[in-house]
């Protein structure tokens, strides 16, 4: 066992690969070369065309103990990876990998391929009942939980190597081209994709929309293709996409935003060429609704908008509020239509959003980031991983990314979530480092970042209620009474990394 | 000395490197990985921006006997290239390799560079003096001379390293992401430059157009670009893009260009779905008139306009004669203008274009080229590097790539040029292998490649002037005599590489 540099106890291997243990935000360099894969040759007139899954995955040469990916961004619609691994059993290939870029709730269909051996390991995130399953010790699956950002970087790197990448095609052709932008599953952009389709040492397009050569625009091009199956359904599509992405009408979470504007307006950064990133909760687009009023007021000229994007940001958008959207997902139906059709909005990889080992990420160029929390310790670091039953139910998303990034980056939370404190003396997990967090706003009060003792002092003036983070604390455990530690076995079943790769906490199976 | 498979007499290695016999156009494969590069890491407030060209030298590394590129999209308008020889001989440096995508007859500016020793070897083609005075050995530079697809296959597959690529960037922001649609140098589509940016050790993008962050659209991504330096100017526009790109009034030229809209009209190939690249000659514009035509006529909805574009090609898009156009340099202002407008005229990269050695590049789809020659034999092979003077004068472009990915390749040249024969026992220099090329139209009669016995019955059907392509020769030779065949030493200037890395034909120095 080894603590690293925030405390956090780690084993020293983890399904058989060593652990690196978390040391800080920024120093880390690997000095390595991007991954390869063997150079391909298609000649004129060859097809790329196969009849069904069943044979892409024989086609794929896929075989025991390799790794396969898919992207998430038919979320909860998504029923490929599903069908994907129906077919690798019936094939009676066992002990696969899934290095996807996330799994949903939908995804506890894989439960009984995960008890059978057909899936042995996951190489990315999960949300819902496999990460709760394996908290109970219920499933044995060991679990690496990586960052949008980290993701794209295990793979670039070769950390993981993916064997065949499935990837799901709104829009396809016969030789591969695909976009998100239209068809019955369209999704957007494909931004997890791109990295997979770049690496992968197979690449399937799947589609339920294939049109006559080419398709257009182009997301992802023939020449990373390697075949193409045509599908009945990709998936749900309203499940696909949400359409009630909606401001709070919650008071609590209107005083949040209100607190958030606060800050923002206090930060110095809302002026031309101010970025900006909010998610698609209530409380963050009532945060982005503030945020818009006063940029019209004050008449700033934003630069971008930025990571998984909602119909709000696409107004700000056409307003003029942005001059750009960098979109490595839709996350709602209006954000879907724009993307085919504003040239201003830029689909953009996880490559290009988040990772922190290429020439520059679009996150480094964040003003300032909302971000949410399940918990919040006196040193800043954020849980957004597990929650205070110790079940490992979130994937990490962009949240350590855009917070390494942003000069500004607000964790928005209620001080008090099912009677139980935001802010905690210790995290159950750490997801993000506190280092990298500049404010956490509560409607009891808002704490500021030792480091910014300037915006500190602005809040201060402008009577914005400002507490030292344990009087906030202090004051949330009033209400709600000192929470009880939870207990945890020494079993380790996941891994939360760092976007670097080193590992920022161990997620261990709960006591019962 | 060893023969290839067309005969030609090669050399057993050239610039200290092994000479690989071309054998045939589809059979190569390389059992290689992707060429791979450096992890970086550029954290967030990190600037990439440099004071001049010079800092840029410095700041790349660039070092004795290492090899750069620049792209060729501001074709004879460019200064780049000559003003970062200039910077790299002030620094002392010697003996660098240009791998550029071309040059132009402006950089025979660099000529004195090659007699200094700062630049010992072209890793591309070149089109004018530099190739003259290497016929005459006159310079001591080997030459390498290479496809579109071939050369971004060489540095794909790693047989180029290049090690600092400076990429003229009409329009970029100060993180480097860039395109080519807008400003004082607009040169359309980036496409030369995509893989440099991939590749290369070390990535500079030079722009005389800054623009606020972030750049749209964006053709290069911040996520490639090491460092960005603003200049005064990174050409001369009115010699980057020509405006009078005209369809021939020549009665010769009209009379091949009716000829061959004939044989691409017999060959069957003009339905829908249909998919056509021509050049920016007169004559090649002409062909392209009377294609228009026909696909108005016959209500033919086309797939996509391929290769260089031009504007006759954008109004065929805007008419709906296609559906898209794949660009991978724009050819004319219209085209330009274009680029950054319609959705469906889509930039893509040398590596999409025409690379053999990826999963299908787009001159794999192509129905129909129309492509020039210097000489033809009467096999079929044709020559467009040296003129009958025996000097390399031009570079191949897509030459190679599209007769060798076009079901039907045409050729379409006056009979006679400059008193002399186009059709020749053997060729000055094999450029395209005439296994790949399926006919030649001159203004006497069509020549059809013995495989499309059908193709050749319909011509007749029609009273399309058919001729035996010896028939043709003879012809010819009636009128001009048989021409004397030029003199060589037996040291080898350059070589003539196909598409795939083997090699093709070596060009030798003329004998005076």
């Amino acid at each position: 066992m080894v603590r690293n540099s925030l405390g956090r106890l780690l084993p020293e291997t983890f399904n058989g690969r060593p652990v690196l243990p978390y040391a800080d935000p920024f120093s880390l360099r690997l000095e390595r070369d991007h991954a390869s894969r063997p150079l391909r040759r298609v000649n004129p007139g060859q097809s790329k065309l196969l009849g069904s899954l069943r044979e892409a995955v024989e086609a794929s040469g896929l075989k025991d103990g390799m790794t396969i990916a898919t992207h998430h961004h038919l979320r909860n619609g998504d029923v490929l990876l599903g069908q994907v691994v129906r077919e690798i059993d019936a094939l009676g290939i066992r002990d696969i990998r899934i290095a996807s870029s996330s799994v949903h709730p939908v995804h506890a269909e894989l439960i009984p391929y995960i008890e059978k051996g057909v899936i042995s390991a996951f190489e990315c995130g999960v949300n819902g009942p496999i990460g709760e399953q394996a908290s109970k010790g219920e499933l044995k699956c060991p679990i690496i939980v990586r960052t949008h950002g980290g993701r794209a970087r295990s793979i670039i790197s070769g950390e993981v190597q993916v064997d065949v990448a499935f990837i799901a095609a709104p829009t396809c052709d016969e030789y591969g081209n695909m976009n998100g932008a239209f068809g019955p599953s369209a999704c957007g952009s494909l931004g997890y994709a791109h990295t997979d389709a770049l690496y992968a040492k197979c690449v399937v397009a799947v589609t339920d929309n294939l049109v006559p050569y080419p398709a257009a625009p182009i997301s992802i091009p023939q020449t990373l293709i390697d075949y193409v199956v045509p599908v009945e359904t990709l998936g749900d599509p309203k499940k696909i996409v949400s359409t009630t992405t909606r401001i709070t009408r919650d008071p609590v979470g209107l005083q949040i935003a209100h607190y958030a504007a606060q800050v923002i307006e206090a930060s110095g950064h809302l002026k031309d060429g101010f970025s900006f990133q909010t998610g698609s909760g209530g409380i963050s687009l009532a945060v982005a609704d503030n945020v818009r009023r006063m940029m019209r007021e004050q008449k700033v000229k934003g630069s971008f908008g930025c990571g998984g994007i909602t119909g709000y940001f696409v107004d700000m958008l056409e307003e003029g509020l942005f001059q750009a959207l960098f979109d490595v997902q839709c996350f709602d139906l209006k954000a879907v239509e724009s993307i085919g059709r504003n040239p201003g909005h830029m689909e953009i990889s996880a490559d290009m959003y988040a990772n922190p080992f290429n020439a520059g990420a679009v996150v480094n160029r964040l003003d300032c980031v909302i971000l949410g929390a399940t918990e919040v310790d006196v040193n800043f670091n954020v849980n957004v991983n597990t929650e205070s039953t110790g079940y490992l139910l979130h994937n990490t998303g962009g949240h350590s990314d855009t917070a390494a990034g942003a000069k500004l980056a607000i964790i928005v939370a209620p001080s008090i979530r099912g009677r139980l404190p935001i802010v905690r003396d210790e995290l159950t997990t750490v997801t993000t480092p506190g280092e990298t967090v500049d404010v956490v706003v509560t409607e009891r009060g808002i704490a500021v970042n030792e480091k910014h003792v300037e915006l500190k002092r602005e809040l201060e003036r402008r009577k914005v209620p400002v507490r030292d983070i344990r009087q906030l604390q202090e004051e949330i455990y009033n209400v709600t009474g000192r929470p009880r530690p939870l207990e945890f076995e020494d079993e380790v079943v996941a891994l939360i990394e760092y976007r670097d790769g080193s590992i920022i906490d161990a997620v261990r199976k709960v006591k019962e």
